[in-house]
């Protein structure tokens, strides 16, 4: 049994906090929407008033939060590195910028508090049925601690090596898999002005060199692979919005960091245009709808 | 034995009509660099004269040549239609335009000839092991007579649709193809700048939502994937001069069927950019050296 | 007074032929569309009943026509080459692909008769004002020629060089124009999105290094130019599916010759994806709609 | 006379200082390269040992830096708002992003000190010759009190609005230059590839609706405006460096703000790939290497 804080109680936090419960532990949560704590509460959790009552005298402290400046907030002003007793492991769960994530770290070290990003991949179906990717960062005796905490929320725990290589990881992998998803659409509606079939071209390019997850495991027109988002009119899944923030986020350290990417730059403004355009709450797939001009 | 005419005995038509002859068919074959035509005579098949001598009194007609306006010239001007028995099948292996290869079928159809269109992948390798892959557009009957002649040059031999569709099929996949290098260049690119490590980053990705045949198999950085060709300094395999060809094939279908790709276009743009920097020679997975700015 | 064939006599056809009827000259018209034809004849022009009739015996043909292979059938296969007389001038105003151009060219010099490509800016009003400006690529000799028939249809007649020049210099300059439309559109929205006024923002760029035609005579937002198109709810004016032509076209031509525009490409997709949308009809400065998302 | 503290005195600051000084104002400069503040000393200004001690006391604060965080450095932790005198007027003319630009004026404000940014644009030429534009952004009153300090450093000072509108109207500005400069660079190297010269295709544009700042002040290839640093084989002026600096601050400006600009980031792809490959130190015009090739 682990005494674990957790901050950031909402359609991610909520059901993670829930398995970590249903597992044994002992879960003290809290979130500024006062009814996702209560509701904590009359599943076996405890309830913290603040930020810093989460934080304090916990064996493990998670956080859940939407941006790098919540984040921020959290552990430098609300009083996450504050509170927290000497030993606690930090474990940040949100996805956020790498630069935040690495300076938030470095406090952390500061105050004597080992810390580890894990973003996570696997929406809200992951994180109810504990089935998550956790992508994480930081030291590795501190995520040999984390690793058994994680395991208890999701399936595949990977370490990418220091801080804020969690965060990395994340953007560099959604950054190819929104590149892929646009030039799949890209590829199917070239397909239809040919008079070439879906199922078709689903056929060759699956065993050829366009084989990818956004052709074979996500396919973004209704037919070819069942389970997809397509076949139910696009209901996320992963929302389009949320692929714009990973690919916003890989710009911002991109920028940051003085790489060039030109396909995940324009990846990003096309998303960016679809959510523009008020799609934002549909399934990342559905972009090539935008590539067809039927939205 | 089947009576076979091969017009154009370069890189890649040499080897297929080699490997035709050792399956004892007889092989008749031309090209206008008189050395290639020679050289088939060698090794046991037919020297033609001429376009018109290739084509006349044959079984099947494969043609192997550089654009669609070589396609053009052959079958219109030089002589294959004008040539070619009645009941002969005519084969074109090029990579063209799809614009081309469905006006020079019609005019095949005209002159009574049924008429495939087969561009191949798998590149000079694949030529002389006789495992390319042909997509291929035309009329079922006329698919059935080509597939026995295909499979003596090739592994995997697939109907795509009528006319044009092969063709079509082969650049929906390419452009796929080329995105997606340029997209996983990318990233590793951005990891590098961010302290990711190649080796985790394919760890991850390979295995999760940016798993495509471009990291899996053909892996842009020396190391995860060792038969790539970055772990021989990019020496080709498929070239990048190769791959801008068939994203500008892309780019003009595209342009000619209304359909709108922006990543494939500016795959395009960037794959046109490292040629005219003179690495057209490089395989394609070395986009990755424009990327990160190392030419 | 001289005798002229007219052959396409629609929306910009039409008021051209009129100008040069209204100017005194023998205008003899012909167009598939009956009713254009007829129209001609009761303003004080010619009816023809064929193409051929149109050609034949005049000093000048003068073809106005949607894309390249309508010019390619005129010229070659309706007549125009074989029905004019020697020493006939052809000029095709028509906005076409330069490889076109330059064909059916040469195709005129074979049978003995000069041809100037002389596409056109300005839209219908300049047609009906006789304010065209003409771009014309041939022969110095017979653009001395062709320039008194062009004055009395425009007001700048340019001569940019050889066979196929005019619409060189049409599509380079329409393509630095959709680009920088586009640019001025982004620009407008990250400054309201920064709450940047627009009179503020066009105040600067216009007198500093951002000034350019689409801001300062062409403005896309309504009220810094009283006279732009903004003001009237994006009426046109030039369409957005006329640029997506012209970017289109300097695509073909880019690919044919192997240029590289990574910007004219992009520029070309995102006019696409407008147009896609059903917002072709629009006047092209409205692409500011598609950036900011309220299509 | 006005005693000016001025913090940052490198290659654009100590110009511009040297200005005050010679105007007759009492100048206290600071800058960390010891040298540069004592470069001040030798002119008739004074040299401060700390930013407070030249930020102390004053009438106005003046900062000329590299990046938004040595601002956020600056004023924040190194003691400009702690030491600065009240009524003291801090202009800070670093080209910085719009957040941190309007975070640090909201502490100032909180000090109860004005601040205005004002960006230049003029390069090292403007600064000695003292005729920088200003673009600022702050309260009407504090802008009233800066323009005249401002005057002597420069020729054109504007007022774009509130806190951070002088880096937002900058960043916009040049948004639009670096896209229309690539563009017309594009349009050159497709009118080569096409047979138009150059000196055809500026004539041209440069009276049609192409007519653009980047082609007719400052024209990419050389000839048509002997002024322009392609004339000088492309020695800066202004240099592909600094326009990348500014694209990328367009492009967190645009990721932050949830704006979509889809040429402004490609136009930071390709300034970054030019810079990337070494040319950054290269004028901006130099993109046109790029796109031909031929670097």
């Amino acid at each position: 049994m682990t005494k674990i804080g957790f901050i950031g109680l909402g359609n991610m936090g909520g059901p993670m906090a829930a398995n970590l419960v249903k597992a044994g532990h002992e879960v003290t949560g809290f979130d500024i929407v006062a009814a996702h704590t209560e509701s904590l509460g009359t599943i076996g959790g405890h309830v913290a008033a603040t930020v810093a009552d989460a934080a304090a005298g916990r064996d493990v402290v998670i956080t859940m939060l939407p941006a790098g400046h919540h984040v921020q907030d959290v552990y430098l002003n609300d009083g996450v590195l504050a509170s927290a007793d000497p030993g606690t492991l930090l474990i940040d769960c949100s996805t956020i910028d790498v630069a935040t994530a690495r300076s938030v770290a470095a406090e952390a070290a500061k105050a004597g508090l080992g810390m580890i990003d894990a973003p996570v991949s696997g929406g809200i179906m992951g994180a109810e049925g504990a089935t998550l990717t956790f992508m994480c960062g930081g030291e590795e005796d501190d995520f040999a601690k984390a690793e058994p905490v994680l395991q208890v929320m999701g399936k595949t725990i990977i370490h990418a090596g220091g801080s804020g290589n969690g965060q990395a990881a994340k953007i560099c992998n959604n950054m190819i898999l929104g590149v892929s998803m646009i030039a799949v659409g890209e590829a199917f509606v070239l397909a239809e002005k040919l008079g070439l079939d879906h199922q078709k071209l689903f056929d060759i390019s699956s065993t050829a060199s366009g084989q990818c997850w956004s052709l074979t495991t996500y396919c973004p027109v209704p037919g070819p692979v069942p389970t997809s988002p397509a076949n139910r009119d696009y209901a996320p899944g992963f929302t389009a919005g949320m692929m714009l923030k990973d690919l916003r986020l890989a710009q911002d350290a991109a920028n940051a960091a003085g790489a060039v990417t030109p396909l995940g730059a324009e990846a990003a403004a096309l998303y960016g245009l679809f959510d523009a355009a008020g799609h934002g709450g549909v399934d990342f797939s559905g972009i090539i709808k935008l590539i067809r001009g039927n939205q």
